[in-house]
């Protein structure tokens, strides 16, 4: 069964490759397409270079600190194990992160010369260059944790190996909160700025060749939702991996080892089921693209929940059915998280039209409406969550094995995360998209070709909106598992808020999710400074360039907007991970532990209040140009796009700085468990 | 002590009447002035006596399923004694509501008539007038817990009367949490509905007599702030006086009956030093009104402080200084409170200046700063109270009095309240000054006394804000205080956050929280339009209005808006009520708990984000109104309106609300622990 999981990995890993080989021999389009692709292709790669750049840096710092505080404190076999999966779990989620970038910059350009011939290629194109990203993303996560399982000496000492991997949990998050931060402060600042510089000050259109920051806004998409989701969600696969298998070794007494890989076996099969799913996505030419991937979702699901069982069925003995279910209740969660996001999102529904009406009255109204349709939006997917990991919990227990429940609530996790490839090929295909657009846009494609873009594009807007949803759900699942992970690592028996050492450690993990927000959105506006005065600077360089004559310089924009965002990732950074540490010093590993727990709570709604008011706000805006409530450009569409420009840096940096700020608490607090215990 | 505490009590009740007989005396002003003041004294007691009559309603049921589930559970006694206890703390909160709502809509037009004499006359009435409130809040809920005390055989079985006391502290919440808001969802209502359709479809200016919801608004500022506020105080110093009742039960062995009614002789004491305070104040004629209310404050602060000593020394035996030091604690924390709240929300400094600065690229540039700002704007109270609540629990373990460590915690409670009447005399002189305001406004008075009026009403904005940040540190303190005695009430040792089914409950709590506010904001939208069709429908009825020949029926707007608010009130009371009783019920009273207690933290949070956001929009739009960026008129004040409109219902209807949520939790499971515990 191990030797499946490795075989799977590689062989998606392959796979990944010839997909990637099958896009790049696509038709690049005309000479005007490529010119502008280039252009994105340059200021994404230059924008990672600096970025993993200065994560590398800080990455083999603090590996050198773990490593050092461990052996200081004579625990130097735990130092060095974990020093280096920390270094393995940054370098997978880097070059995963690295290799989708590289792909979903060229498939954009491929999507945007295949518009105009066919709309079913265009979407197979952009759905399997997205799927590059998330082959890698999952066969990655899978490889780099049976690989460390194996290097540790799993096979010989299933009991003992997991706990020394969590370093790899904590490399992965870490690359994560840095990749989501930069990259989400990057893609807002740009785009904010290339928006009040050039549609308030210069009366240009949006995606105008002539606006120095079009590159930049264009670049932002892709290193904000590809690199940034796929850091993400890597992260979610290898923290509940490892989270997993940690509670599995409570279970050694009744599966042996078949319980520890478990984890591994359910995600090779759900690869599989993704692998599957995208392959199968196809459209005719006059359907909406959303109903193909609808379709390829649903084979996805039916495919996954069929591996899930099989994988119980082959590993958990007798008790294989109640397991199963507990799995199948996390399937069913990420269905409904999907749904309820489309309800709270799309204009189809109440929420976003209530928004579109009270715009009439105003800017001011619609903020306090969409504010609202934020806040309301926690309410039922706390609902989801808690009945799923009850029921799981549950499922587990009656069982009958000791300590199942547990075990329970980890299948949850699993189950929702089986389908994971196929919702981050989705998500990749938000960002290839909307540059297709831009690149159709601006070389001045004909009308009709403009149009299927749009289309294209405007299911890119829905499906990143869902990954947003199911990363928040599963965020909240893994989480719970790595609570368990850390009360067995720490040998705590209960979290006892009633004690005022813990209540404190609780109340400020609240404090702490409120804090880093603001910074994570003020970084926005700061970042925006920059790009704002490098296109000022240009147009009064180059008078030219509004006429048309000059060219404006495309990468020094993109340039200042990458120091910029570097540079302000670095104080919500630190402090996502400064005040966590200093809790566990301070306060000791019962308030670290409330610290973590009701930080997660209160991350987990304020993701949910920031993703779903921003799309809520985006698509009001959307509705309002539809024609609603007097269309394009009435005083309606002026008051909504307040809104939508409010909730860019709540929907793209914080909400999802946030996913990966839960459980960076999780897998610090687990690496750091040993050294909160001096104290 | 305990006469002592009566006789205080009531003396402080025939202070009250004849401070508010010495009000009445005073000077009316003219025949204009007296016109529109009986107009808003006419809607203010219109709206309580329809508020009221629904509270009544609602008290009486809910009474009436008290008794009813505990004398169907055979707790026949339980029931009757919660039943009483409830009625009596229901009806105590709205005595002193009403009665001060009617010296309130008075002192206004007393202020008015003497703002043109003297600077220092009127801020001697106004303050005053708020100070009746002041003392009747803390000396009824006082008398009604030492009369409860003694009625309940407190003096003979003092280790049983405490428990059969928290109906006072429940049925304080209840009217607590339909008071403030429909109190808050009233005057945020007439405020929208007023400038919505006065300024911005009428084009006339702010309090213009020929608007008809010019009064309701008027109206709203006394039924939010002062009958709001004054029920949410009241509920604060019962919960915590029963709450620390219950705490002195542990310490009968140390202390005997001192321990248990050591809270009330505090109180006393307290409220002693804010009635020397209130009196003390006075300004010079060119002073700033601001400087005097510091004066009185900091005198209130010393001989309480001196008080609290006092009290320790002749009750707490050779323990004393250590609880002394811990009530310190609290004295302290109330005077770091007033001045966060100071630093995030006057214009003086950073944060609110930076908000007026992002105002000048537009709205929603505003707004994204503003929220910042209140994300950010949680970081410093959460250490405070985090110091507080570790100095006083340490302080009073290490009197080495056995379980001294939380009721050093309950002493650091009575210590941020001690001043709490002086604190509400403040708040209350609030919407008297902006009514004072209003009324010259609106009789037309000459320019210098508009200015001293405007003076007034700037300190009476600080002065809201203030009590909003002080109110919320003390509900966070008096709910750790209600944790420790719902602990002893339903016998538990833990509230464990990592078994599944508490994490659930504390998941549930912080869902509530966001669900409750989008309620309470979305409720005030609902209201307004109420009252805006009203205006435009008064405005096509009677054409004269608006060229000053005919009068507008401002009862009617009055009459509407109350009904509207009331109605909006329903759903999410209903929601702060059913949500923790199903929690309890259906997941046991340990799950409930964590309910409690990560609701209280979310709570505190989320309602430092509402009221320090909405306060610093408020002042960085005054800010520029000074000159500042443009001043008014220019597109950065537009920018600021929208602010300032946003923040409105956060700071007044939602933020206030969330106060009186949170001890509600606390005194709701206390009181039903008992159901809880039978299924």
């Amino acid at each position: 069964m191990f030797v499946l999981v490795i075989v799977i990995s590689v062989l998606a890993l392959v796979f990944a490759y010839l997909l990637a080989q099958q896009i790049l021999k696509k038709d690049q389009g005309n000479a005007q397409m490529q010119e502008i692709a280039s252009a994105i292709k340059e200021g994404a790669m230059a924008f990672l270079k600096r970025q993993y750049g200065t994560i590398t840096i800080l990455s083999i710092v603090l590996a050198l600190l773990i490593f050092a505080i461990y052996a200081f404190s004579g625990k130097f076999s735990y130092g060095w194990h974990t020093g280096l999966a920390f270094l393995l779990g940054a370098a997978c989620s880097a070059i995963s992160g690295y290799v989708g970038m590289y792909i979903s910059v060229r498939a954009n350009l491929r999507t945007a010369a295949a518009v105009g011939k066919s709309l079913n290629e265009a979407l197979k194109i952009s759905l399997r260059g997205g799927a590059v990203s998330g082959f890698l993303v999952v066969a990655l996560s899978l490889l780099g944790v049976a690989g460390l399982f194996y290097l540790f000496g799993g096979l010989k000492n299933p009991l003992e190996a997991p706990l020394l991997m969590v370093g790899f949990g904590f490399g992965a998050s870490f690359v994560a909160l840095f990749a989501q931060l930069g990259g989400g402060i990057y893609t807002k600042a740009a785009d904010v700025g290339a928006d009040l510089v050039g549609k308030v000050e210069a009366g240009i259109p949006e995606d105008d060749p002539r606006n120095p920051a079009v590159v930049a806004d264009l670049v932002g998409d892709n290193v904000g939702d590809c690199a940034g989701r796929g850091a993400d969600l890597f992260e979610s696969t290898a923290a509940e991996n490892i989270g997993a298998m940690i509670l599995g070794i409570a279970l050694f007494p009744v599966f042996g080892i078949n319980g520890i890989i478990f984890p591994l076996v359910a995600r090779a099969f759900g690869l599989v089921a993704s692998v599957i799913g995208v392959m199968s996505v196809k459209i005719k030419e006059d359907e909406d693209p959303m109903k193909g991937l609808n379709r390829g979702y649903f084979l996805t699901t039916i495919l996954a929940t069929l591996g899930f069982a099989l994988a119980s069925y082959l590993l958990l003995t007798q008790f294989w059915v109640w397991f199963f279910l507990a799995g199948f209740v996390g399937i069913l969660t990420s269905v409904a998280f999907v749904y309820i996001t489309q309800y709270y999102t799309e204009y189809k529904y109440r929420p976003v039209k209530e928004i579109a009406k009270a715009s009439e009255t105003g800017a001011a109204t619609n903020i306090i409406s969409g504010f609202a349709v934020g806040l309301e939006s926690t309410g039922l997917p706390v609902l989801v969550i808690s009945a799923a990991l009850l029921g799981a919990y549950f499922l587990g227990k009656f069982s009958g094995v000791p300590d199942g429940g547990l075990y329970g609530t980890a299948m949850a996790t699993m189950g929702m995360l089986a389908t994971c490839a196929f919702i981050l090929a989705m998500d990749t295909f938000g960002p290839i998209t909307d540059n297709a657009g831009g690149i159709v846009e601006m070389s001045k494609a004909p009308e009709e070709v403009r149009k299927k873009t749009d289309r294209l594009d405007s299911v890119g807007n829905t499906t990143k909106a869902l990954t947003k949803g199911y990363a928040v759900g599963s965020a909240a699942l893994a989480a719970f598992l790595l609570f368990s992970a850390y009360l067995q690592e720490v040998k705590l028996e209960s979290i006892d808020l009633a004690k005022p050492v813990v209540f404190v450690g609780g109340l400020i993990g609240a404090g702490l999710i409120f804090f880093f927000s603001a910074l994570a959105i003020r970084a926005v506006g700061r970042a925006a400074y920059y790009i704002i005065n490098d296109v000022r600077a240009q147009f009064k360089e180059k008078p030219g360039i509004m006429a048309g004559t000059e060219k404006p310089d495309y990468a020094r924009s993109v340039d200042i907007c990458t120091r910029g965002a570097l540079k302000e990732m670095i104080l919500p950074g630190l402090t996502a991970i400064i005040v966590p540490t200093a809790v566990g010093i301070l306060l000791g590993v019962e308030a670290v532990g409330a610290t973590l727990m009701v930080g997660t709570i209160v991350g987990i709604v304020m993701a949910l209040l920031l993703n779903n008011g921003g799309g809520a706000w985006d698509n009001a805006k959307k509705y309002i140009e539809t024609g609603a409530y007097g269309g394009k450009g009435s005083a309606t569409h002026k008051a909504a796009v307040v809104g939508d420009t409010v909730g860019d840096p709540f929907k793209d940096t914080a909400g999802p700085s946030l996913h990966v700020l839960i459980k960076l608490l999780s897998t610090l607090t687990l690496v750091l468990a040993s050294l909160f215990l001096m104290f």
